[in-house]
């Protein structure tokens, strides 16, 4: 009881920002930072830290912009004291030199974050500030530089092994419920009649990471389909007249939508350790699974055939899917990795290209990005780590022999020959 | 109940420990955390973490130390590295260079320790990793500047936003209060009948942090009595005979106990934290709750009365009332703190001495190291803050004039005088 | 941990309704009910039960009709049966006695009852038995007789004592937020922003009763908002232009709704309870609140201004008002109860007419059935009981002098006289 | 979350026993009994029944028994209102007449019991009630007919289908493991060391029933080892000297010990459903589980040879088993049932006699019981409903031709022979 009876008190606690409801003070708020990492910040952090969260919601943009400058700047590191302290430490290692080297070379900032951080609510309050400086910081070197303290503090914050996999159903809270319809970046939950279609049925699955301080606010989630076969349209997968499928009759789990939720999170990357946690679940539970698949947009495509000049507005599905092909396997940036993002990820994470269809997405999205096409990227837990090996030291693409016999059909045509 | 169910299945997934029941491999542990802090760490991380995890656990303390050598030397800085990247960013403030500056400035055994925790049940096996560490690596420079690292990224993780306070009493989890009792470091529990006495009454409160990560293990705990004044002796306050007052009857919490739990996360501070959310909590539910004190000992008073040639061992009540309120007051170190280790905590925290007492420990370990007196630290919630600053810039103990008068009293007289 | 892991899994297993997946046997029902109250019945209770549970469900009206019909005739009670018993148990007054009299006393249907509900989701499946008599039954003395034995053993089961009182509100899983849409009977709920406009704001609340044992299923929820004054119009209340009230602001709760959910518990009455329990429970977390009334129609006003042949279309709001006063005064049935059915429950309840509204409900069926008109009624905590006991000895309406005077300013036309 | 805060919130509100706290007022509460079953006990049951049962908890015996008699004899049935009623509605079946007829049939004292348990905690309290009834009325034949009204109505709140199977471990809260403690009936708990040893490890299990009205508080619970083999001895099962046995390696569940914790709700029976549902759920989660059976003592062994007249203090283990064999198969009351409860309790839930052990209990109890012999019971799922048709019909005791075996083996020596 006493768990579970705490875990709620905190949920509401955290819920109740106290720090949104003070008054702001007159003091400047770089002041007040340089104050929370001093001696005082101490004793008095959680006042003083309130004063600034709270402070800090009611900037405009440009006092945002100041603030973030009085961190870039002042609050950067010395590199002459930087320099100091390592030659000290250099000459005469010790437990003293090197915590002395230890505060030189860490710009104060970041004790500022984590002292911010002491406060409940404040996770979410510092991951919507990124939100701002990412936003605000765009182009100016110093402020892109102050946001690599951030990431670097929140990667620490949100390691896997503090996240929480919890699943989304129809018997989740309305106010979750609400932030994935909000938050679904892929496939549009248009009501929610679609989104209980998506969540409701036995052969539908929704996975979410949460983290313990920002309980109300889901980080990442993925849709799965339990099918049998690979589906190859994702319209079929959401159509509202489809049959339920029994969940012990699946035997092919198609995640076919991953969504990142909050934008102060960006480049903390969950989405790897989400579908491989996801799809050992599943397995765990429905023995009956045996492909895990994707069923994935291919957002670069139709971009990069125009920009290549490459005609295509004509094409039949079967010569779209071919380009498609085409384009995942060849298509490259300077550094090798594919130009298409998605397929950047996925087979980074060490999944395979399985299979290319055509008239698969049929929406106004789907044919604008890729003349309709998808794929499917194959996740096979037995191998994932592998692939990934390969394809982190060859850039190689891995797909099947059709996917390949596919990617060789393909006839390019430059628009200006047509 | 979607929340709850994965907090829960959380707690099992984590107690559940995967890496302590995977054979050790053949390979060096080294090499894998080598190979950890690599390019494939981010793929084939979870395997490689548990494969370190168990095999440290299965270590002898002459691998153990073989291990942490490693980390401190080969996964240490590169002083040359961090000067060059240093003068890059200097010479050319910008986001790459600065991320080329912290990925050098920081010890990859840094990295590493982040990467073991991305699994379920890391962050105590770490814990616990670094508790092996202070005792095996104690005198040692390296092993001690090793620790710092450790230190460091343990107080980002274990920061009060991420700490959830708990009640303990009669209906928390057996396991739980089997631990309260086996960590209680200040007035030991020898029985499930004393523990209950102090758990069970509603004039007695108990309350911990835990981290979500490790949800079986308090961190801290702290033991209350509700009292009509504030109390002089503990065995008063712990006897069986006593009768239980009414909650809404009391006008003082007394914090009689305070215990760390971890030996693994010394120096990561968190009483301060503690008693101040857990005297907030009081104040809010009890408003007739108007004096919050402790009934603390002193248990540096014998030794430093020896170790300065002072008489002691005839003195009546009164008169070790007096020694102990002058040792409080005037026993300084060299940097100006007090040489009484709970003094010093209390008194930083902003508290002030209260009150002193003759026989109020009569324990066998009461009369030895402080001849049977104890202290009350006075926390006042609207002076803590500035009691703090007035110590931390002038190191003077802040006193009641009846203690001071005390300490004026005391009659020192040299062993060898008499 | 332990119990709510187990109320968790309770809820799953009572879910999973295993006899909705029973194929239906080939005996008669009418024989597994004989068999069930027999000696058999006492081992292999589950799996008959179990059988007659599946089987019922799916059965067409007259299939279910020519089942209760067996229990109304062939598991009566015996009156020559029942006379013996009660001769023996007069002559001579036992523990025996008396067991075999109550045996006699009581149908064996009301064993059968209770024998079906020993298993997990039985009592979901029994209400919903019981809805279908209801329907079927009406006008079928046998079977508005075997009703009553439903009803008897509901009144025990569905004990205040037994329920659990629950805030609903936006982190409601969205399950339990469609049923309060779908059983919203007074003012209807068009959409989920309408929904959350009731449930999210601080100003307002929503509450229902659960039974342990349907713990997905709502039996009566009331909305509330809370306000400074008594409101006379229900569009004003719920008007998406609005301005939320500060919680601690309000002085008036106003239960403008209240709605039973489960067709299959009628004439169980929750209501009573209901509303003393949210106003107890709104006045201990809210000191400011004051006052506590309703928002209710007058569903039988214009009806009964027809069937009197009182004239009242063309009359101004402020005549509408005093139509609505005279009637919910001096309308009566032939036992001296108001011929209001909402003013008979709520005067049962100890409140008082309080205040009367024109132009309170705009709506199509508010102008229909009341001419616009609403009405005030108020539960003062400190009175109902003696109100209560008042209107139950001399079925007086209480009401406030305001009220009475309207009541008397009213001018009763008749229809044919205009 | 609103569903587990509000569980969490009831558990509290029940905790906290409002009525426990009202001084007594100076009405006699036969005199309350009267009014709360009237009219107004609809409107102010509440106050009327937290009177009453605060009231009946500081009353002394004395007072006790005059209040249980006034129930015993005032509101009795009146068996003329029965036979009137009762020939109205044989002559004019009607919901009118039947309902009439329910009226009188029922003693009024039934609707006391029932508006007593509408208050939260009421539960407990009249469980409690019944306690002191058994205590009180034994021999007393109109408090004996009382009871039956008692135990009428809580077999209808008890009922399997609203029962909690919980497991109890170490994890469980510690003021339910007290209980568990102080009500273990067949192998006393010696100390929290010896708990420990029963609920810790991997190969021990315990469960619990519980009713959502009364969460506190254990109705039965059994305990279980898992073993390889069938055991033959208690304590080689309790020995704290034994190794672990992994859960996946057991092949067979040991219920050892079944306890019932609350003398108010003697006759009722929950033994049968708690073995079975424990069965199946052992069996679900541990597929390598094939055997189910008790290790049971024989408490009437020794007494029933005593008062046969036979032999038996110095007979050989062997003898001894044999003895036991034939006692368990041949010692019958007059209705055929065996004489042994422990027998007469197994064989009724459709068990069988499985083995005999001599040397089993070697306890003081164990030695002076039954000679130190213990008795396996095997539940065999498949067929416990017919081997209970079995024995309801013919009484006839099932038994492994083994146990048949030993028990004509058995040597029976009058004890005036020797």
């Amino acid at each position: 009881m006493t768990l579970l009876a705490d875990l709620l008190s905190t949920v509401f606690e955290r819920r109740y920002r106290p720090f949104a409801l003070r008054r702001r003070g007159t003091r400047p708020l770089p002041d007040l930072a340089d104050e929370l990492v001093g001696a005082a910040g101490e004793t008095s952090g959680v006042s003083l830290a309130t004063e600034i969260l709270s402070g800090f919601g009611e900037m405009d943009d440009d006092e945002k912009r100041a603030f973030f400058s009085h961190l870039a700047t002042e609050m950067n590191i010395d590199p002459e004291a930087v320099r100091t302290a390592l030659d000290a430490y250099e000459q005469a290692p010790s437990k003293a030199t090197y915590r002395a080297y230890m505060a030189a070379a860490e710009p104060r900032r970041q004790e500022l974050i984590r002292r911010l951080n002491s406060l409940p609510g404040a996770t979410r309050a510092l991951v919507e500030m990124r939100a701002d400086l990412l936003r605000l910081g765009r182009g100016t070197p110093e402020l892109e530089a102050l946001d690599l303290d951030f990431r670097h503090l929140f990667a620490s914050w949100f390691n896997r092994g503090f996240l929480v996999l919890r699943p989304i159903n129809w018997e989740s809270p309305a106010h979750i419920l609400e932030k994935i319809t909000q938050y679904e970046a892929v496939h549009a939950i248009h009501s929610w009649d679609d989104l209980r279609r998506r969540l409701e049925p036995q052969d539908r699955r929704c996975f979410a990471f949460f983290h313990p301080a920002m309980p109300d606010e889901p980080l990442i989630f993925v849709e799965v389909a339990l099918t049998r076969g690979t589906p190859g349209s994702v319209q079929a997968l959401l159509t509202s007249e489809r049959e339920t499928l029994r969940e012990d009759e699946a035997d092919t789990a198609v995640f076919y939508s991953i969504s990142n939720c909050q934008a102060g999170l960006a480049s903390i990357s969950f989405g790897n350790s989400l579908i491989k946690q996801v799809a050992a679940d599943l397995s765990a539970g429905l023995p009956g699974l045996k492909t895990f698949v994707t069923l994935s947009p291919i957002p670069g495509l139709t971009r990069w055939l125009d920009s290549e000049g490459y005609e295509w507005q004509g094409a039949s599905s079967e010569q779209m899917r071919a380009l498609a092909a085409h384009y995942l396997l060849n298509a490259k940036l300077d550094n090798g990795d594919p130009v298409d993002p998605v397929a950047r990820f996925h087979l980074g994470n060490g999944a395979i290209v399985h299979a290319v269809h055509g008239e698969a997405d049929t929406s106004e999205n789907g044919r604008k990005q890729s003349g309709g096409t998808m794929v499917n990227y194959l996740y096979d837990l037995a191998k994932v780590a592998q692939n990934h090996e390969q394809f982190a030291t060859t850039r190689q693409m891995v797909a099947t022999s059709e996917v390949r016999s596919l990617a060789n059909s393909a006839t390019l045509v430059k628009a200006e020959d047509s």
